[in-house]
């Protein structure tokens, strides 16, 4: 099934559609861009992801150059074009064709869907190992482009068997390259990094669902809290909850899915699924 | 006058040439590029220039596909066909058409040429003010395109009236996001950031040409050091020897154009003009 995607106001073939080759993503790697996913035909947080996406842009000085509204009909155009239920909608802006190579430009935008690789289910399936690696991204609050240090590091995971990188500065815990990361301590309180990161949107709808129910705190991580841990998990739109079972090849807790972790996932789950609370028909 | 470029293999206009939206370079800034000038038609120091292309690849583990006679040859027919006796040549290889968004995919490489925008002389014929600021690039020895923070930067930099900025990481000076930086002491010894730069042809062509001339050390600098300093300038291929009289509104020694810079500038300017050393006609 060939998918269509928007570049601009063009509707057009996905593996048709191109920018030139002075947009400044090519030279420079520059843009921004914001993802979401859609269950069932429904998109699930679109509010929030397309303020993200308006903060993201407005942060690096680009005109997304269309309302919200806009945007909105523009998605559903797509998505009523490729017929995918289950998928992740992304758009992409970037610095635009640069007339000296250096300077930002009329914004170009691209909206493109594909289906979701993985199912979203509410009880975790898989766990998964990380590996520490010092490093902060660039403007970490923006969702910029900016994944070469991540890209970078693939092979040294496969090295390390690891599946996933946690970066960490000056020896706090910020993020995961795609995801955020929480822990849960040895006195059962749930715990994520509160700067340095991208504030992902599965972060904040984990936070609101465990607010009061869960003694919970945004705040600095240590590197050597990772390891009186009695469970981590990764957050984010395609991976939902995914619980960590290993960093830097030490077991976390007893090695095993813990049951925070389910019990997030589950009411995650409940709230992202189409008749949920998250529910984004529009 | 329309500018040819190759993507790939093809030869096409340079305002049709483009890359799908799936390229790495698009999906997540993802790839590297070297950058040389031809001037009365031949290109100066295009084989220091191809190293460095090779290197950077390697070091972002992506395949040129082409060898470095291969790439001459690419090079000779666009330039024949562009016919600009003083431009820039930029090859630029990304991270390609990612099945995943995320996995490296067959390197895409682009080849463009473009008239300069400033002509090289052998007197430094301006100068200009810097101002610094904390940011280290990542992997600074690989010329990736990667330059998200220095154009960020743009506006910051006409709001403190200076012209370009200067990397420091704790208390240690880098790099400009596009050039060299060296500065004299005041004892007359012309010094240049060793390590966490990306090492400049002109940077390496500078420190040739002092050896034996001019008491020089290639070392940390800090950033107390640019106070004392009696001269300082900018290397790039561009920018052949571009004087810094100010840095962060302070006066760089008297404010002027300094003899070191203009010996530099006119030695340099002998080398690398059409009928010098560096003439790499091919």
């Amino acid at each position: 099934m060939a998918l269509f995607a928007f570049v601009n106001d063009v509707l057009i073939a996905a593996d048709e559609a191109s920018l030139g080759i002075s947009d400044l993503s090519i030279q420079r790697g520059y843009g921004v861009f914001d993802f979401f996913k859609t269950l069932g035909g429904v998109p699930v947080y679109p509010d929030e992801h397309l303020d993200r996406f308006f903060f993201s842009a407005s942060r690096m000085r680009l005109a997304v150059g269309k309302s919200r509204d806009e945007l909105k009909e523009m998605i559903g155009v797509l998505m009523k074009r490729n017929e995918i239920a289950d998928s992740g909608i992304r758009l992409t802006l970037t610095g635009g064709y640069s007339e000296d190579g250096y300077s930002l430009a009329r914004a170009n935008l691209v909206i493109s869907q594909h289906p979701l690789t993985a199912p979203i289910t509410a009880e975790p399936n898989r766990s998964i190992r990380l590996m520490t690696y010092p490093h902060m991204r660039q403007l970490p609050e923006v969702k910029t482009i900016d994944y070469l240090m991540a890209i970078w590091l693939q092979p040294q995971l496969r090295e390390k068997d690891a599946d996933d990188v946690l970066y960490h500065s000056n020896g706090v815990i910020t993020e995961c390259p795609r995801s955020n990361f929480f822990l849960v301590t040895d006195r059962g309180v749930l715990v994520t990094p509160g700067s340095g990161v991208l504030k992902g949107i599965t972060r904040m709808k984990v936070l609101e669902l465990v607010k009061g129910k869960l003694a919970n705190e945004e705040r600095e991580v240590r590197i050597g809290e990772l390891h009186g841990a009695k469970e981590a998990f990764i957050t984010s739109t395609t991976k939902h909850v995914l619980p960590v079972t290993a960093i830097d090849g030490l077991r976390v807790g007893d090695g095993n899915i813990g049951p925070v972790a389910r019990w997030v996932s589950g009411e995650l789950y409940k709230l992202a699924a189409p008749e949920g609370a998250a529910s984004g028909r529009f």
